[in-house]
């Protein structure tokens, strides 16, 4: 079990071998209410409907629309109207959207209410669960309404990641290779060493998703409201953001992630930061948990990704910050110039680096 | 100048002669952004056009309606629209209305944006400012949403109370009370002479405006999250909440609050916590202060206010939990029973304490 501090307050990470023993560890499981992925309450219809009460559970269609300040009105208002009250517990299950939505749901009513998390993607579980972030839409502006309210407790539960499809898994990757690349050098070859012949082997999991966290930990706790030190952890997300966005979400985020991660570096060595070779090594190992969907970003109106990235809530004036590379464990954050250095660099990318 | 702690960020009161000088004060005015209580623009369209920027300004109606969080909505793609950025600043004028917006956008917009509050009420001024709180309604659940965010600045203009109507200043007047009789007995007394021949002379408000911080300030730097003893500033206000909402909005909040106090300490003569002189004192010294509005609670559905204490959302399960008290000083958070307590004692109050 781990143990993270937060402004709001400290939490746990705590494992289960099932769901079924996550959902009979929740706490004061009589004023429980739950909100439930769509998709997972079909893949556990038994174990939820054994362990969860029907009329304190609500399914939530887990998407980008979903995912917005104004969709969120039915279900505060559902959750009120079944009688939750201060006392009571919010309860998400699923992945990063339902995270999303659990959080921000609990740090506004009753102006902060006690809320538990069962991540149940690779992406969710080896990342996201911690850091007490959540993002919602709002019209047309992504990511740009949102909390820091850790739940109260993050209910691991390793089983319900072998049933993941293949791109999620990578999605995962994703992020976990983003944190091994902040982390250096001697993790991120061990992790590559790892990945070779990965076939989604529970126990590698296992093992990443424990060093992913241990890797965050002290960024989100140093630095909890992302001011400092933590934007670090934004490594490949300006661009990410932006490929995912302009493809109208064709791409699963944490492959987005990877995509944008050989941008900045690809954009760092540009510019001098780091070596091209260190560049093209990682293009080379990468490539195979990010293909086909460069072809995806490749087909992109190139016009919606720039302004995705001049959107990005990072950015003040008229420079975009970028987090930018001199090489494993060796981040820094650059105003990049959008005209002269970033737009180049990005086209070219996209045409002549992807394959 | 008063620095007040807070878990966000501490923050400070700031006297100044008039809105000019409080608006030539704001942080990063080139990049503030000003939502404006109609009435206030109306009536200081001088001062606002001289030192605020109509293109970063918003116009809101103070109402209950807008008080809402569907009916933020337009107001945060406005801002996006026009150009707000996280190194902007959101200056709210207006009173209570204008601050539960100001705080609520404030806080989840960018994950928290600086925000600067100029109070143009007697009631935001002595009371509401300090201590973090906002409150919206949704759907038909009154102040279910909130959050706690101070504003980095409160910037006190002590020449804008002189235009308010008698009302507004009766209203103020209300939680200037209550917290004199939760500080005890001779400040209580000081006030009740104080406001013998009162007719709104600025030197009395400014004092009591002065005294009542002082009060509230070690209730919410002990206890901002409102789980353990500010729970005592509560004191009248799940009766007023609920005499508010039953005449709908027809008592302003303040003489709200005066009818709730005096139905509080009539309950608590009935339960034997306070000698029944204590109440018929109060009774005869808060009546200038309250009427004729007892005549509009008088006319309003009795249903309607029942349900709506029972919906407080300080309530868990069946009791009700009240701030009854002991005498002027002494407040105490009890547990009340619904059927065989309070609904008598608030039948009985209504029906015969009330000229």
């Amino acid at each position: 079990m781990l143990t993270i501090k937060s402004r709001a307050h400290d939490y746990t990470v705590e494992p289960f071998a099932t769901l079924s023993d996550a959902l009979r560890s929740i706490t004061r499981r009589e004023r429980a209410f739950y909100l439930v992925d769509e998709a997972i309450a079909k893949h556990y219809a038994s174990a939820l409907e054994a362990d969860t009460s029907r009329e304190r559970t609500i399914l939530v269609h887990a998407s980008e629309e979903q995912k917005s300040y104004d969709a969120l009105t039915p279900i505060f208002l559902e959750l009120l109207k079944r009688g939750l009250k201060r006392d009571g517990v919010l309860v998400a299950i699923g992945g990063g959207v339902l995270q999303d939505i659990g959080c921000f749901i609990a740090s506004v009513l009753f102006r902060g209410l006690r809320w538990e998390l069962i991540p149940t993607t690779l992406l969710a579980q080896a990342d996201s669960c911690i850091g007490s972030k959540s993002s919602l839409n709002i019209g047309p502006y992504k990511n740009q309404i949102g909390t820091f309210y850790p739940p109260h407790r993050v209910l691991l539960t390793s089983s319900m990641l072998s049933s993941l499809p293949w791109d999620e898994i990578r999605s995962g990757l994703g992020e976990i290779i983003k944190l091994q690349l902040i982390k250096g050098e001697p993790d991120f070859r061990e992790l590559m060493a790892d990945l070779k012949g990965f076939k989604g082997q529970p126990e590698i999991i296992a093992r990443w998703v424990a060093r992913s966290m241990a890797v965050k930990q002290p960024y989100i706790e140093t630095d909890e409201y992302d001011r400092g030190v933590r934007n670090l952890l934004n490594y490949g997300h300006t661009f990410g953001h932006a490929y995912e966005s302009a493809t109208r979400y064709g791409i699963p985020h944490g492959i987005a992630v990877i995509l944008g991660m050989l941008t900045a570096t690809y954009l760092s060595s540009r510019l001098g930061l780091v070596p091209v070779a260190h560049y093209q090594e990682l293009r080379t190992a990468l490539a195979p948990w990010h293909q086909p969907y460069g072809e995806v970003l490749k087909k992109a109106p190139r016009a919606a990704i720039f302004e995705a990235i001049k959107h990005d809530k990072k950015n003040t004036g008229d420079a975009v910050n970028c987090i930018l590379t001199h090489g494993p464990g060796r981040m820094e954050k650059r105003a990049v110039n959008f005209q002269a250095e970033l737009i180049p660099a990005v086209d070219q990318f996209i045409d002549r680096e992807l394959s």
